[in-house]
């Protein structure tokens, strides 16, 4: 049994194309349609109640796109809108922050686990809960960074956009004496595993592809994130959220 | 002849409480509406058609509001939107950067100006058209400041979220070889010229008043503007926008 449709996959922005990348390479056969609701970003420091409804928007967009999946590649939207996303919609939904808490919980040597995040990300206690999910002892300090996003998107930190490879800037910093956990690498393998136990996965030996759609004209953001992903965009498609389409 | 409707004033987000300030001390009798657009800030990334709907969207919120005057207290706005609003909108409308770039235009000694600000000011090449059209000869330096907005915000740049207050630091910088142009008390000056010559002024002795609305449930952000401006806000009143109310 196999399943043609896309795999959908949005953020606040661009970032969560550094999913997209991880999915590439890991699940070659599937189709992924990417949306980035760039004319409402960033969700980080917006309030619960709006980043849900902007997720349950733009992840409305994905299913009319025929999505099979819908992947949240977003720490903010994933921490806040997840479980109203799994009741309202229709396919299975996974998002970031359970596969990087559970990888961290398998990772960490002393059982102290540090999270930082958006504003949102770290006010919603999403990461404490998941990480506590699958070891109740661990001990979780939380940092909400919120000029992390901007200095990286302005190129301050090394890698422009290419978020999981401040890992190598942060690894230097802290003497290589913690282990780092790549959000994006877990979130695929998660992907990997949930389109298995649904029966979703495209026939092996199609020939997978990637659509990007942006809810605002693309800038030289999306140049930046190309080179600094080497991922094929492709044409980007604009998708204007003139109405909320969605009923909350 | 005198006019009890508020003074509807915008911004993106609450940056522009600092045009409020002096608005409030200039014009004590006028009763002031003001909307932050707070589930959609920043604009100044975003594109100018996007920027362009977003600022008709709240500025018709504003007139819903029975607002007598609409300032654009918002430079990336001001910039993109304001031709649009003056066009479709019934009554005055005012920004920021023709009373910037004339009291520019007055204190320079050397006829050459500065100017920084967001991507999306700086690109419409706003500041470069109005300043020219009070001294053609003027020799005119722009500069993208992205990161201007989110550092001030987390307090990074002394004077939290209070930009005009900026303008110690940059002088500082500067060591006071270059005149420093307010922009906020500039465009108080305006809107006074502007009452006055529609004759929409409030009674004198009236009892002047500020109202505050956001489009995202308020966070810390506003008490800390609270403090920076010593502006007594109130109750601060949200106003989602469910649906782009407006056809664009």
């Amino acid at each position: 049994m196999s399943d043609l449709r896309p795999i959908g996959v949005f953020d606040s922005g661009i970032g969560g194309l550094t999913v997209v990348k991880e999915l590439r390479d890991l699940l070659p056969d599937e189709k992924i349609f990417y949306l980035g609701d760039t004319a409402r970003v960033p969700y980080g420091g917006k309030s619960a109640s709006t980043v849900e409804r902007y997720s349950l928007e733009i992840a409305e967009m994905l299913i009319e796109e025929n999505a099979k999946m819908v992947v949240v590649a977003c720490n903010t939207a994933s921490s806040v809108a997840l479980p109203n996303l799994e009741k309202t919609l229709s396919v299975p939904v996974i998002g970031v922050i359970r596969p990087g808490a559970q990888a961290a919980s398998r990772v960490t040597r002393n059982r102290h686990i540090g999270v930082i995040g958006t504003r949102a990300t770290i006010k919603s206690g999403a990461y404490e809960k998941a990480l506590r999910e699958f070891d109740a002892g661990l001990r979780v300090s939380t940092l909400a960074c919120p000029l992390l996003v901007p200095l990286i998107e302005e190129g301050w930190l090394e890698d422009e956009l290419n978020y999981p490879l401040l890992t190598n800037a942060i690894a230097r910093v802290l003497e290589h004496k913690v282990s780092l956990v790549d959000s994006a690498r877990n979130c695929a393998t998660a992907v990997q595993e949930l389109l298995d136990r649904y029966s979703l996965c495209a026939p092996s030996g199609n020939n997978g592809s990637l659509k990007v759609a942006l809810t605002d004209q693309p800038d030289n953001f999306l140049r930046v994130a190309r080179e600094a992903l080497d991922l094929d965009v492709g044409k980007i498609q604009l998708r204007e959220i003139l109405h909320g389409a969605v009923q909350v």
